[in-house]
């Protein structure tokens, strides 16, 4: 899926690639602020990024989606009314609360855009919010507009590497891509890493082009993108409340070619939606399921959905188990439940590029075993460390390979296909989320 | 959910009870046999126990249910079959290997019968096989019919423990539940513990009854306490290919009400699930979720289920706590996802009988908060025991309390109710399920 297969051999190397990822394009300039607060549900002093991507001028070509979790967070509201608007020239992002179902969470981040819009020369209507974070909080509206005039003093235009850093959470590393088309330029950033499995798009994901694609263009091209990227990949199977993806163009340069452009732009989404689950919460191990012969494309991907959401499968990848008898049981269950009717009789099965399973029956022995376990661990992107204090921490902060557990599926009824990003379910993600607030 | 909040200081404790629940009802005898064998697809050796459950005489009056996962195993295929055949004498069941996809899985299935038949003075078509474990591997077909008569001799008709414990797997303890109905009474066994989000049925769970309820009434009653029971729970959402609910009645005492047999049916399957879930593997609390005022029992049901099926929402209650954003996000995945159209408008949440959620927004402060994690405390079945060589492991072998983290959900747009168990995601469940073959 990725356009590369780069290994890094340390931080310092993934550093250096990050910063030649990260050229702004033309018009947009980006600038952060970090703050102290102390959250009013839960009194315990905490830290929270504000994020300032704005544009030099206010642009008509921008595009965003948007979880479609029925509850979505007070930014999503607010996010949809700004697609009908005119122009749009900055998005403000904070980290750490998503303002989500808050009391007031609305006029807080409509009193965050007025705020933002008023330094910067723009109405209201003309900032995007974006939050991220614990679900329920109260945004500190105080504290945010208070730190505002920092961010706005902080914007440059040189790198997006400060917005990458400002919108984490548990993010092990910063993610940036970028795709070069003709003179231009579309460099994206994106914030990871729990409760994805995006229906529509993910997490808070930012794209910057220089280039001049139309809003009508734009917007399609970038539905297009997420529907092969973003939505074909899964952390947890949980939908955000929050996820976004948006994308502004500055107009800049001209473009002459709009299917290069999307070609980069898909690109970019692809290579940041892997990236997206290569530096899931708890991942050990990128998991690829490549469908093919299926009766539909709807059934290809949720073929691969079942696969990266079972978490029996999961744990066994974790634990370098080619335990493929819960490839089957997942397969199975979704067919069952969801598509009784279907005729899996030429189901056919790789793991490692291994055949597993055909003519109705598993194709396995001792040597395959042994091949199946290589394949695991040559794709584990780092050993469990021991716990401290009960608690597993991931031992890297830098993605050391783009290797993936491979799978190919072959229900052989038809002639759809899907790729689909899942990961294993590891101690690492279960620490995370068992003292995630605290 | 369960008749009875039970409270067992020691395993001693837990033991005696379950002593006395086991009592077989009139007609029946139960017997088991263990042996080591070699796998053919991973050569290390393993344990196996047999186990079998006889009739004293073949009887026309019995139900079973099966997963309706589409690639389910052997005996499930040839286990519809007998659902015809004119009587039923016996059951044999292994564990360690649940014959699945494996290379003549059916005939395997079929000889077992034949042998433990010949044993019986049964025909083939007279015994139900059942199988669980690993999927994919091949049955040990010689070292199964060589421990046969072994099985078949260890027949005993007082106590049904030698099977409840025969047919465990990670299982920490058995499980037997019963209901003394007029003269005559059900007593029934379950083995868990992962791989259970039964679509029909679950696991193996086989109800034995010296009550005479004809074939056609016994299978409807059992279809509908199946329905309240075993299909409303979840460990972790996937589904086996081996469910199995199998009803047998050996007809010694006359029933003059049916009524009372489907009440105290149903109350036995609603408490072995119950159980199933408290033994599930790697759960450390029982998630209770009801579900009032909803549109449509579907919906109240698909809303439960989406809670107990939400990792992160799952993590959170392994960590004691009270992330309730989590909860959130699991109910607008599931109505984004699935119903759209539903008003939330005026959901309402409670945790712990705390109301978390109401009027559109968060009823969440500091004081609230602290309930919220005494309740997830008192509802604990065991702390965590750190790892040994990096494998965690539940520190108890008997059910402490019945308490569960009682969540209870109105999305004030109807009339319909459900009530749904789960557990929480630990470490328990990723050390047992990354490790689990080796």
């Amino acid at each position: 899926m990725a356009s590369t297969q780069l290994i890094f051999t340390d931080r310092a190397a993934h550093r250096a690639w990050l910063a030649r990822q990260a050229k702004l394009p033309a018009g947009f300039r980006v600038g952060t602020a970090r703050f102290e607060f102390v959250p009013r549900e839960a009194p315990k002093p905490a830290k929270m990024t504000l994020t300032l991507i704005a544009l030099d001028r206010p642009t008509p070509d921008f595009a965003a989606m948007f979880t479609r979790n029925a509850l979505p967070g007070a930014p999503i509201i607010v996010g949809r009314q700004r697609l009908d608007a005119p122009t749009l020239g900055a998005i403000i992002v904070n980290n750490k609360i998503s303002n989500v179902c808050a009391p007031g969470g609305v006029a807080t981040a409509e009193r965050i855009c007025r705020d933002a819009g008023g330094l910067l020369g723009l109405a209201a209507t003309q900032v995007l919010p974006s939050s991220t974070g614990v679900i329920g909080w109260s945004l500190p509206e105080a504290e945010i507009v208070l730190a505002l005039p920092q961010a706005v003093a902080a914007l440059a235009g040189d790198s997006i590497l400060p917005a990458a850093e400002g919108i984490v959470t548990t993010d092990l590393y910063p993610k940036i891509r970028r795709a070069d088309v003709g003179a231009g330029s579309i460099v994206g950033i994106a914030k990871g890493a729990g409760m994805i499995e995006p229906n529509l798009a993910t997490m808070l994901v930012y794209l910057l082009t220089d280039l001049a694609v139309p809003r009508v263009e734009l917007r399609a091209a970038l539905q297009r993108a997420v529907e092969t990227s973003f939505n074909t990949i899964s952390i947890d199977s949980d939908t955000s409340t929050s996820d976004t993806v948006a994308l502004l163009s500055s107009g800049r340069v001209p473009c002459d070619d709009l299917a290069a452009f999307e070609r980069g732009l898909t690109q970019v989404c692809r290579d940041l939606a892997e990236d997206v689950v290569r530096n899931g919460e708890g991942v050990r191990h990128v998991i690829r399921v490549t469908v093919r012969d299926a009766a539909t494309p709807e059934l290809a991907r949720a073929l691969g959905k079942a696969i990266v959401n079972a978490p029996l499968f999961k744990c066994a990848v974790a634990g370098n188990d080619p335990n493929v008898g819960r490839l089957i049981q997942a397969i199975g269950k979704h067919v069952g439940a969801h598509a009784p009717t279907t005729d899996l009789s030429r189901l056919r099965l790789r793991l490692g590029g291994v055949e597993i399973f055909a003519d109705g029956v598993f194709q396995l022995n001792p040597e395959k075993e042994l091949a199946l376990v290589a394949h695991l661990r040559a794709a584990e992107l780092y050993a469990s460390a021991p716990p401290v204090a009960g608690v597993f921490t991931a031992a890297v902060d830098f993605p050391p390979h783009e290797r993936c557990v491979e799978i190919e599926v072959s229900p052989g009824n038809g002639h759809a296909a899907a790729t689909v990003l899942g990961g294993d379910l590891t101690h690492e993600y279960v620490s995370e989320n068992a003292d995630y607030r605290s």
